[in-house]
């Protein structure tokens, strides 16, 4: 076994919906994974000892001593226990600051990230995010200097980075307004009687009218115009993002003033890829995608934190000297 | 029985979740009321002639021959049949023209008000709310040469009026974002929990917040201020409120460029006067509030199209000579 294949870290990503657990070896090369449906509202029996012992446990008997840290939701008042939140300007060094040891409850313990808080008249949290923009960083240092690392999802995040430093952002509710007036509204309707299929054009169609402005009232065109035979209603789900998503690029980009700096896109392949395309729709063309920015994130952490173990030799390896 | 107690009309307000009709006499007074959950997705066994029947079967025995005239979603795809919208501009006349006559089943039958759609790049459409626009103009004939009726609910409706005919409209789907999300999203959560009070000055404060624009990116404040400690988590429907409405305000009055048509609320008294507060709050001071257009309407509408019946004596009466 080589130095680079013998794991320092077990870093999780514990949100609301699901737990990652990676084990991690030099670098932040991520030498195994698991993940397991069991985010802070779904964890079997409200059990987060349990379910970081059923996750981790063989892991942790073979290395002893490794550490772990979880980033996440589960330091929220719904999770494990508390973390409070680190202020803006959010740099590693305020990370490390505000990081929480807890007693994983079979002998060892468990470090919690915090989230971070953008103080102001209208305050914004994160949870998790933080992680995977110092994951970002640690994958494209040259990003520390000046970027914009916008995160998509259930809330979007758009986190300016300056001097490496998380120095502001933004949520935009996005993915659970779709998710909502998909699963619940009269927009939702027409796809959920017919299902829905990939439509690049309705999307882009949404998008454009988006850009426009005034989405609040053009949202009920996603359901006028399926009535009135001019968008097939197994397109108007796709119709409906566009709408949803140009919003999010117009408010995001108009609050720029102009001067867009070097924009990456972090997470999920797929809905990245819909947001690169969204961008360039908005006459954004130079867009990276970074992804398994989590893991590298828990890595670069877990390192300024001093945390990592020391290279060792495995337990069980004393059955071959 | 003097003349005006004599019933002339019987008229339906036959929505998405509920079925009001009304027993009306000259002039549209209303004689007498009923009201059943039966909307169009809630007629017991999707009978529609039975539920016509069981609410309205006496008045029609009582006095055999009395028309009965019904608006609202009983006309769309989902309702008891049909009827192609007309178009805009819509006058009574057209509205008139387009209505559908069906057998009611039981020998009687039942015209149905065509809905209006506002073609163009952007197709609108409305069921119902033409019905009450023009009680509107029944009850206050001097906005029949120039108003701006606003139908607060599930899906708000702006109809500019101009002689006497609905030139345009608009949709804000503002009741039925709130509902989805006090009821399925992150933000309707803390109230869930606590339950919700009215609070005048989180509504401002969300109002307040809309009217500078960007709400997607403001939307999170619902709960972020909730869980910084500055929005009482009993309070934050009222200001999500406030955010919703100040956006359809702040949308709906911008398309007006500055020119402010006289400005009517028609429906429920209550949201009527959430909209009223709301609308002072962005600076529009003379707002009249319009209850019972529904029925007006029906009146108006059987009187255009010839429907009425000839006062007459009812049938029981004979028993008296």
């Amino acid at each position: 076994m080589s130095d680079s294949e013998i794991p320092r870290l077990i870093g999780l990503d514990w949100g609301t919906s699901s737990l990652r657990a990676y084990l991690l070896g030099e670098g932040g090369r991520v030498l195994d994974r698991r993940a397991e449906p069991w985010g802070i509202q779904h964890v079997p029996d409200g059990d987060f000892a349990r379910a970081f012992a059923a996750l981790t446990g063989d892991w942790r008997a073979r290395w002893p001593g490794l550490p772990a840290l979880a980033a996440g939701m589960i330091g929220s008042a719904q999770g494990w226990q508390e973390v409070p939140y680190v202020e803006c300007p959010a740099d590693a060094a305020r990370l490390v600051g505000g990081l929480r040891r807890i007693d994983s409850g079979d002998g060892g313990s468990l470090h919690l990230v915090p989230g971070v808080l953008d103080a102001g008249a209208l305050p914004n949290v994160l949870r998790g995010e933080e992680t995977q923009v110092f994951g970002a960083l640690q994958l494209a240092p040259e990003l520390s200097a000046k970027a914009l690392l916008v995160l998509p999802g259930t809330h979007s995040k758009w986190a300016a980075v300056e001097d490496s430093a998380i120095r502001h952002f933004s949520t935009y509710m996005t993915g659970e307004l779709f998710a909502v007036l998909r699963d619940h509204s009269i927009l939702g309707r027409p796809a959920r009687a017919q299902g829905s299929r990939l439509a690049p054009d309705a999307f882009a169609r949404g998008l454009e009218l988006a850009r426009e402005g005034a989405v609040a009232g053009r949202l009920f065109s996603a359901r006028s115009l399926v009535l009135t035979g001019r968008l097939a209603a197994e397109e108007s789900l796709d119709y409906l993002s566009g709408l949803l998503i140009g919003e999010e690029l117009r408010c995001a980009l108009a609050s720029l003033d102009g001067a867009c700096p070097p924009l990456v896109l972090i997470g999920d392949g797929a809905l990245c890829r819909r947001y690169r395309e969204a961008l360039r729709q908005f006459g954004v063309e130079d867009v990276r995608l970074l992804e398994e920015a989590g893991s590298a994130g828990l890595w670069r952490i877990a390192e300024a934190a001093g945390l990592l173990a020391t290279p060792a030799i495995p337990t069980w390896s004393t059955d071959y000297v």
